[in-house]
């Protein structure tokens, strides 16, 4: 192996980091180590600290260290790989994921002053308690007309930075005083890496208001907000992005020492796991979405210009791929929606069937569904089952079946199901045309493509586009961090000079991929209008009862 | 037992026939007897000879003669009650269930002639097979605005009588010819243990367009329908009609002799199972509705003078009781959807459940309901797995369940289907008081209310409505038929001579009733404004997708 040459990328989830060791040749995956966070999500309690409230989610950052401490040797030796070999890092991060810190980037967190405040920790993107802070940004944002509203195509969202950051400064002001930074967790590992605190566009652009050009909102914004937020860019934020693929800083002698890698080894500007995974997908020219598919969709397209299309998750210059706006959309349950009806709607005839045919309970239902031609149910559903991301924007949506008869059976609502999510993608896909960004192909990656043919072939049939699949399905976001990784070391330092050149030879999609077939789709071009007036006349005001219900319901569950 | 008088009941139902013995003096049940069909549904081929179309479905009459000869002595015996302290003899029966016979009231399928050709046979109630003659029936019957068709909420179905009529002269012509009388198996069992031809105006004015004062639709009408149709009132069906609590004739010599009974015993005018229930529910003047509650809902009220009801399936004078208008509506699917969810949506930890609590599994699911407040759940369905029979009378429309999130539990998902199909009756409430056919309390009767504790509150709760239970909630047809057949006795028999009287001494409620909560009832109004719009929406053309996709379906499954 002595010619050869690896990039790691290290991929940081929600339960676990990952580390993989790419061959830098061909994208190769030669080895891969899973490091479990040992605190986890933590949603109920402080370690040896106070409850938290409903709705909280929050991470101990020793917990990303850990994963370079263990995972990085772990890795290299299933790989076989010598530390000397590895020409550059890359990392992924789940975003928006903020902790405040010291100046020196120590989490406030890891000072015994601070550790039983649990505004002192890492909040993980799933933290949901700042929804008035939300609101309020959503209210000051409009009323001003910040360009922001738009870029996230109409909402901020509770789960990104500054409504985490105004959510410090309302409930533990001694907290957001402490904090000399607010940091994503994307820029604190590699901080950590490379003593070099260098933020990226990505997180900037797509969770923290920052526009390329024209930097963050005004003082004044921040003003209205709340007085004290005033400065908070000037002395907690900062002004200076980087873009992707740019090399932060080179490896440090202690984290040199402690993974056996070489000192100096080019790490890269920090990156979100979703985003990092387009160029992994092969994608990084327009005209190609990207589908990670999992318990949730994150739709990921290129375009050569800035458009306000309806219900992005975020528009972002530079933010997916250098030189290109990266459009951001999302369908929040589809896996979820599945995991819910096999939790709640299979009833024992499929049990019966899958002991008989001594398979799971889930292909006995797969094979019932997919036995059916598209129409053939007579069902159609509304894929809401946790709100509409896009394009509504609206977490008070709800989900519907429609058509039931007596002879309705469980494969039948499988499918419709299915469908929906389905006719979900096909309506975000039509707003990003409708506005001029091409979707010629799809390239899916994530959990679900791999579990599920049928859904996929819908998925094709349901689009009218073929969909190939990335080869390295899920694990593709470490592809992507470790492709960054051979960016930063260049061309010069055995890698690639851009991330262009380095999918050309290190990304690739399988050999199957999944065409429309014509009948099919002809018949589901009749649904999805069918689902399509059905969505406006539910999802724009042409009958609020979703709302009204889930008001309703909020009111009788509080007098309880 | 020497001084007290007895009535009998025989209620001829789907699957068989039940006779019960009740004391005249109050009403008391003092034996019963069920004599399956030894032929059941007719619905796949013909007893020895050939397949059905779908849809069909025929009976043997054979089967309710063996009712009489089996049944009687059976419970009398049972009862210990001697033959001659019978004074009257009542029936009832389904409808629209016609058959042909020869002059002498033989049906054709006795013949051996005929016996192997289908259309010879009883027409069920449920056969369904008629349904182009049905249309062309509305078709005429609008063009000609011919009064049956609002007497009928707009509609005429294919069940009744002439749709089933017409259906036999366009398949089986030869048939038709042999066929001296079509007749209602109602007026058919009251000829044979009388040996008079005396037909109801129970049938007649619900199922065969026949109106008290105007008689049946003109020949002109039926020379529309088909040029061989024209002289069928006059040489196949008849003009005369009997009010219900007329003596039709006395026991035959052949059937006294059968029995047991006394030669003479007066029987009763024939009548309809749901309608005969009405008086056996105490209910003898307007004001309170009678809910015969089972698989379906029949809903049946009096009125003092006619209206035009919106989706009545029929309004006759006379109809119910004599001297009152009788409306008559309906909900297609009730107990049926709750099967349905039974067999199709009951997931595991239901089964579970209901294991460790050692009850069945309905009860496991019915306690997490009743557990549940007024729009906790936030969940509203459309009760239409079966179409919807009353107010907008559409088969093609279809169920819906809206309100879904990830946290949606099965026990949520019944009580919504309950309270779907209290909002059904409600709409039918709503419809009869907007014409001013009071509808001040309810009475139930059938399989249901006894089941279920939580259904009958909720109807209660939806309705703002007290809801009292018949005394013998599952046979009350048949003492409603018992109580007949001591009218036609009248006083000087040992009967009475008015149904009202009669409903005095033998009708009873039972003392549990259920009233509604206030508190439940302020919900309900919020949740059924949303169950209303929905309805309108969905059913009076707004979205006409549950249409499309039923035609849609219709097409891909013809196709395979």
């Amino acid at each position: 192996m002595s010619n050869e040459r690896f990039a790691l990328g290290i991929d940081y989830g929600t339960e676990s980091g990952r580390v993989v060791v790419i061959r830098v040749r061909n994208g190769e995956e030669i080895a891969s180590a899973v490091i479990p966070y040992l605190d986890g999500v933590i949603d109920e309690r402080l370690p040896q600290g106070p409850r938290l409230g409903p709705d909280w989610a929050l991470q101990n950052p020793q917990d990303y260290l850990r994963v370079i401490e263990k995972g990085v040797p772990k890795a290299l030796k299933a790989a076989g790989v010598k530390g000397p070999d590895v020409i550059g890092i890359g990392t992924d991060f789940t975003a928006s994921t903020p902790l405040p810190t010291t100046r020196d980037g120590t989490p406030l967190c890891f000072l015994a002053e601070y550790r039983k405040r649990p505004h002192a920790w890492v909040k993980l993107w799933k933290h949901h308690a700042a929804q008035p802070e939300a609101n309020q940004i959503n209210e000051v944002g409009r009323e001003r007309n910040e360009d922001f509203i738009q870029a996230y195509g109409g909402k901020y969202s509770s789960e990104w930075f500054f409504s985490k950051v105004l959510q410090v400064l309302n409930e533990d002001p001694e907290i957001y005083d402490a904090a000399e930074r607010f940091i994503e967790g994307a820029d604190w590992i590699v901080w950590q890496l490379t003593g070099e605190e260098k933020r990226n566009t990505c997180t900037a652009g797509y969770k923290g208001m920052w526009i390329r050009g024209k930097g963050f909102p005004s003082d004044e914004f921040f003003r209205t907000l709340h007085p004290r937020l005033e400065d908070v860019i000037d002395t907690k934020v900062g002004m200076d992005f980087y873009p992707l693929g740019q090399k932060a800083g080179g490896l440090t002698a202690f984290w040199a020492r402690k993974t056996g890698l070489r000192e100096g080894t080019p790490v890269s500007i920090g990156n979100v796991d979703a985003h990092v995974a387009v160029p992994a997908c092969t994608v990084t020219q327009p005209g190609t979405l990207v589908m990670i598919m999992g318990t949730s969709i994150c739709h990921m397209v290129l375009g050569e210009v800035r458009q306000a299309v309806e219900g992005m998750c975020g528009t972002v210059e530079d933010g997916i791929v250098p030189g290109r706006w990266g459009f951001e959309a999302g369908q929040s349950a589809v896996g979820d929606i599945f995991a819910w009806f096999f939790a709640h709607g299979v009833p024992d005839y499929i049990h019966r069937e899958a002991r008989k045919l001594k398979v799971p309970f889930a292909a006995a239902l797969e094979k019932r569904a997919a036995a059916l031609k598209p129409g053939e149910s007579g069902l159609l559903a509304l894929d809401w089952w946790n709100g509409n991301r896009s394009v509504l924007v609206d977490v008070d949506l709800t989900g519907v079946l429609l058509g039931f008869t007596l002879a309705t059976k469980a494969g039948e609502i499988y499918r419709a199901l299915i469908e929906a999510t389905a006719f979900g993608t096909r309506t975000i896909i039509e707003a990003f045309e409708s506005k001029g960004v091409e979707v010629k192909t799809l390239v899916a990656c994530g959990g679900l493509p791999e579990k599920n043919q049928l859904l996929m072939q819908i998925f094709a049939d349901v689009t009218g586009r073929e969909i190939k699949l990335a080869e390295q399905l899920q694990t593709c976001s470490a592809l992507g961090a470790a492709m960054h990784g051979a960016v930063a070391a260049g061309r010069a330092g055995g890698g690639y000079d851009t991330i262009g050149e380095a999918a050309k030879h290190m990304a690739h999609v399988q050999k199957l991929t999944y065409r429309p077939k014509a009948q099919n789709h002809a018949v589901y071009n009749q649904l999805f209008r069918e689902y399509h007036t059905l969505h406006d006349y539910f999802g724009r005001g042409g009958n609020d009862v979703m709302k009204r219900l889930k008001a309703l319901r909020r009111q009788i569950v509080e007098q309880q």
